[in-house]
């Protein structure tokens, strides 16, 4: 058995199973090893749609995903959206294939300070040290990804590793398993249910595992028993809403509006998040969305346990037994007319597929109307926690392969699809069930916001050059076509509706263009 | 005069006047300063076409453009093609977008380490620290750039020191000057003298800038006269060639035949490059491709001035007056029948527009034939240093922009296409002379003749899976109409040959999909 071999077996015993590859000369006998039948390799045409693949697998399975990048500059391509995931706690096992060591002195052409590009958005890197060292190295790198939170592991893989044979036995090597989660303190708890129990107006904020599963009913029944306010930040890795779930309130994005949200309350109660902060920085604006008199309490950290944590907090304020307000379903009927924000919203709500994922990197378009959707039938959202713009339609790939029962909506502006849109194609060959819509206003639309909001008003004609992405406007249909994703253009709110009801009712990818 | 303005001032100012943008929020006064009508501003879909686009640039023009990029996963966009310009010693400053000093604490979600993604690959970082200091550090970072050979020289600039105030005096700050190339030791052009004299066989490697302009001529006299052999590495950031021009040898890139090569030579003499080392490593292959009794010696180092040393040396041996060998024309004919690569170098060579620029990226369909396009009419050839593919549109791209009077033939398999194809937005919008050419065999085909190379024989289905990439096939067709490409796919030689003359003729971008 060689290095290689060694690394992909280690990977499928540990529960690491899959594995997002754009693999060159260097990983070649990391291909070869990728003939074990227990390993669902996934070829990916660009490094970026691995990456935002990996931490589409975490948000939907909560176990990582591997990928295997080509040396420094296939790391380099795949790190924005290492980045999203590092800020959406996504664990994920990055291999990085290497020049031999032997070669590493002659700095070859394609030769570069691996262990620098991969230190600032990974919270583990090691270079193995030989074949015998890679089975254990694989182990730490997936026990460190698998710690809560998530962790980005990065290990560094040189040819003669991989391709020499491991004499060391099966198994010699220290485990230190994963690390568990801490256990909220008491004290901690109670000093919370004092605030609550004061009366004063609290805002609990839920981030990482907080936002799905028990936690959530745990955050209904504290509300419903004190009256509490329960939310998320503007982004959040993943929330399950829709009728019959607990459901959240959103902080606003824009800085004025999150802080007149946030005016009322005495108190924050963070879980898994920090208190809210502004995006970006604007002249004249604050950085800090609260007000200065205004408390922040952290319930639990992010390597906590926060749903024992919620449920110890309803304990202490007599909430066990409370039952949870619940959404209600809206039926928000037929869309029709015009596609505007609104009209989107409503054709989204109505063609929501049962356990849908909407993943959603709609910017302006989807900003402000998500509320609407919250009636709609069950179903998760998954936002972009790192704001590099591309993390969409690769995130939903990763969700897809993740959950093949389920149909994911990708959601996205058509200036942040065009940075990885290769995913199209692994969607395409993968047969994955994704509806991605489109939202061509041929333009950044959220900077003629910013523009204004940095207190310019309307751009100037070269400004507005960076900004339009009219000439050409992108063939969306054609784009799908190219990459073998069946594609349609809808210009009314009913055809956007009834084209989302076709794509739930086939198989596969599909693409629609929502034309604005 | 805000920092923003200051900046773009003295980016043109000192003759930085383009700039291959891709913004974001925290660039949105760099781009009200854009309005600056000596800037030339270029909008990129994503940023790894902006970085190789001011290779590109470079190639042609040896003066350095500037990018625009959007914090550190902007930059990490676009490493992989600084670090393919680093290896072709291409001047560049990197402008990277920044929170605001005061925001930098809160962590916002697009924080992130950007001297230590920027280090890597850059050879010279700063983050400005006021809006006082921008103009000086826009300063020295053209200077950096500037160097012989060009470098790499990344600017970070935080919000505030954009949108602030500039109260310091227009020029107040210290100039170091572009650092002049070292002038060669008389001592070692001797040598290198004596070496040719001696009538053992000898192999010039020319690279930088000795492979275009005067510096060839100088070669071409040393070789008439000595009956030594001239030639290059096999990548080269920018060869003159064609017709008329002294022809260099290209050493072969597998390592069997570059030993081969090399075998009979007595002397590597090297200018502006190293000695031959294989380009990936392979258990049970040399690294080093001399043989061990070769002697290495250098002629000029990158930083040295290789035309003056090559003309030093011309005198040294005497063959200032000798006449060169140049290139004769050859007519390759009109090709017919079916597409291989010898047709498709016949067809290339046969409508080669004149004073084209050939950007090769062609790797297995191309590899092997570029010899039969050395007498084609006089044409520039840009091949990729840093061995990331990907680099070939946007290098492209820049080349077109810097050369509006130059139809630009970018021959591209289909699979490195993949990573950077928003190029061809950019190539439609600005309306560019650019042929893509892509060679569309539906494989990673390097791959296959990789993994034989490491000594597994033909793949097995999973790692052909990760190798092929036929399902689906791309629709290149569907591609070029999507970014406003008009394309077409041909299936023969002599339609491939029609389809070029028909792109020479006709202004702006255009697609020939070459179906093998």
């Amino acid at each position: 058995m060689n290095g290689a071999e060694s690394l992909v077996n280690t990977l499928v015993d540990e529960g690491v199973d899959v594995c997002f590859a754009n693999p060159g000369t260097s990983e070649m006998h990391f291909l070869a090893a990728l003939e074990n039948p227990r390993m669902k390799s996934v070829l990916c045409l660009f490094e970026g749609v691995a990456t935002g693949a990996a931490d589409g697998w975490y948000r939907m399975r909560r176990t990582p995903a591997a990928t295997l990048l080509h040396l420094g500059p296939g790391l380099a391509n795949g790190l924005a959206n290492i980045h999203n995931a590092k800020r959406a706690s996504s664990g994920m096992v990055n291999i990085i294939g290497e020049h031999a060591n032997a070669h590493l002195k002659y700095d070859a052409p394609l030769a570069s300070d691996i262990e620098g590009l991969a230190r600032p958005l990974s919270h583990w890197v090691r270079r193995t040290a030989s074949s015998n060292t890679l089975a254990g190295d694989a182990v730490t790198a997936i026990e460190q990804a698998s710690a809560k939170p998530g962790k980005i592991s990065t290990l560094i893989l040189p040819g003669d590793t991989s391709w020499g044979e491991v004499t060391a036995p099966k198994g010699a090597f220290a485990r230190s398993g994963v690390p568990a989660p801490g256990v909220p303190g008491q004290g901690q708890i109670d000093r919370v249910a004092d605030v609550l129990r004061s009366g004063e107006p609290a805002f609990i904020i839920l981030a990482g595992s907080a936002t799905h599963g028990p936690a959530l009913e745990w955050a209904g029944r504290v509300a419903a028993k004190t009256g509490c306010r329960i939310g998320t930040q503007f982004f959040t890795a993943r929330i399950e809403r829709g009728a019959g779930r607990v459901p959240l309130e959103r902080l606003p994005y824009a800085v004025p509006q999150a802080v007149e949200f946030l005016r009322g309350f005495k108190h924050i109660i963070t879980v898994e998040t920090g208190e809210p902060v502004a995006f970006f920085s604007y002249p004249g604006k604050p950085s800090l969305l609260k007000q200065p008199d205004t408390q922040v309490h952290e319930l639990a950290a992010a390597d906590e346990d926060s749903v024992l944590a919620l449920e110890m907090l309803a304990d202490a304020v007599g909430a066990r037994a409370t039952s949870p307000v619940y959404q209600a379903f809206e039926d928000k009927g037929l869309p029709s007319g015009a596609l505007n924000p609104l009209s989107i919203a409503h054709a989204l709500a109505s063609a929501m597929p049962e356990h849908g994922i909407l993943v959603d990197e709609s910017l302006t378009t989807g900003r402000e109307t998500m509320g609407h959707t919250a009636g709609a039938v069950p179903h998760d959202t998954i936002q972009n926690m790192g704001g590099s713009i591309g993390y969409g339609t690769p995130v939903a790939t990763g969700a897809a392969l993740a959950c093949p029962d389920r149909r994911v909506v990708c959601m996205v502006g058509d200036g942040s699809a065009m940075y990885t849109i290769q995913s199209l194609w692994t969607q395409a060959r993968e047969g994955l069930n994704v509806t991605t819509i489109i939202f061509a206003n041929n333009s950044y639309q959220i900077l003629k916001a910013e523009y204004a909001n940095m207190g310019f008003g309307a751009p100037g004609p070269q400004a507005l050059a960076m900004i339009d992405i009219d000439k050409p406007s992108i063939d969306w249909v054609a784009m799908g076509k190219s990459m073998g994703v069946p594609a349609t253009s809808v210009a009314t709110a009913e055809d956007f509706y009834h084209a989302m009801m076709r794509c739930n009712a086939e198989p596969g990818p599909s693409l629609i263009e929502v034309r604005l």
